[in-house]
């Protein structure tokens, strides 16, 4: 599984969700070096999935083409997409706390169960008014989400698409977001609403989940350099530590929520 | 339809075919200029087909990102490869027309039914032993090709694949190479063998062809500036009229065989 790259509302530190925002150039070169990094480990994938949002397509096809796998079938699909931020999408985050408070703005962001404000049935960008949703009932497409909507809606594809297509192939590549990533992290690793929310994971290294022969779950690893690996783990932890939000979001590149 | 964008061996005067070789910068334009016009143009594609090879991939997935169409299903197949061309490739056109003599060498690019000479069984560029053909069987793994092989295991696509999802979408998108979409026109044009010979598509120029309501074909045109388009064709045309192979190869960018 590979977080995309950073995306241009990550840089200016704005409510994405939904909205289908470009990677950055940073973006692109962190695709690029994790596509380098699998195939310098060995990796060869047999079928690729993704969201229906370019910043994870986009690092999906440029991982592919670093690894010379270009032609791999890949499958998109609009559960994989990004927890729906409902009516914050677009919102520069330092702006919304004023205007909600720091501690409303974190319980959107860090709670399980609390979901943003909707979007009005008539906003335009209701998902329902989006000609790629077109296919999907609209009973399914989210005006906002909390993380555990957002583990729901996920869940039946990968339950009933991804994990079965292990039967067939070796090695599958998983390229979404933040929060679509930690509801198969949740799931596979049985975490805890708490330990779910607490998880952040790194953009641009892969995160390496191998299976046995009954497909049962024998351990996980993000791979690359260990020291590289501990160091960004450190800075998610000490990001944690800060006092105001605004300094939280801003010293948390590629972060994306 | 569309041709893929000018490639590495384009620019270096060799003999392609199957050997996955990537775009220039130049290619990626021509890629990203295609897709700006068909979005100015008003398309709107429901899915897309390309081949196995990157320099198609990738010019099809940068003309979609230039639409905001980087969600849309994309099928990619062998079948729309280019023409193989067997033991030519990688070679320097003008060193094989040293070798071969500069008829022997317009046989092979300009006959309709004359394959160039085949690639070994051991060879390691037989397909036979390229990861991405396990699925075909061995023995429609061409090792050579006339521009009729390459019609011949096109069409089958064509019918069985792509032209039946018209049932159910009302623009698609094909992204291929020079020789591999000539199999699609000659059938829809239902060209002589001597026609498709002659007919050279220009790189980075959609070719849209309109179906009624029945699917009866009911017109065909390249999209664009005309006048441009026309100087496109005029090119062509007189490069063809050139007295050496080596003139005429080096004078056709974006040209690939």
């Amino acid at each position: 599984m590979l977080r995309h790259g950073e995306s241009i509302w990550n840089k200016e530190n704005r409510f994405t969700g939904w909205t289908d925002v470009d990677l950055t150039e940073k973006g692109e070169e962190e695709a690029a070096r994790a596509g380098d990094l699998l195939k310098e480990s060995g990796f060869q994938f047999d079928m690729a999935y993704t969201s229906y949002l370019k910043r994870a397509v986009k690092t999906l096809d440029k991982v592919l083409d670093r690894m010379n796998e270009d032609w791999i079938p890949v499958r998109k699909s609009w559960r994989l997409n990004e927890k729906h931020y409902g009516a914050l999408q677009g919102l520069n985050k330092s702006e919304t706390a004023e205007e909600y408070g720091e501690e409303q703005v974190r319980l959107w962001r860090r709670s399980y169960d609390v979901a943003p404000p909707a979007l009005g049935e008539d906003d335009p960008r209701n998902p329902v008014f989006d000609v790629r949703y077109r296919e999907v009932p609209a009973s399914e497409l989210p005006r906002t989400e909390s993380l555990k909507d957002t583990v729901r809606r996920i869940l039946p594809y990968w339950k009933e698409t991804i994990f079965p297509s292990l039967e067939a192939s070796d090695q599958l590549l998983v390229v979404a977001h933040g929060n679509s990533l930690r509801g198969i992290v949740k799931y596979l690793k049985r975490l805890s609403d708490e330990e779910i929310v607490k998880l952040n994971l790194p953009t641009g290294i892969p995160y390496v989940f191998e299976f046995d022969d009954h497909l049962k779950l024998r351990k996980d690893y993000f791979l690359g350099d260990p020291e590289e690996i501990r160091q960004l783990m450190d800075a998610v932890a000490n990001q944690g530590k800060k006092q105001t939000l605004v300094a939280e979001e801003a010293a948390m590149p590629g972060k994306e929520q």
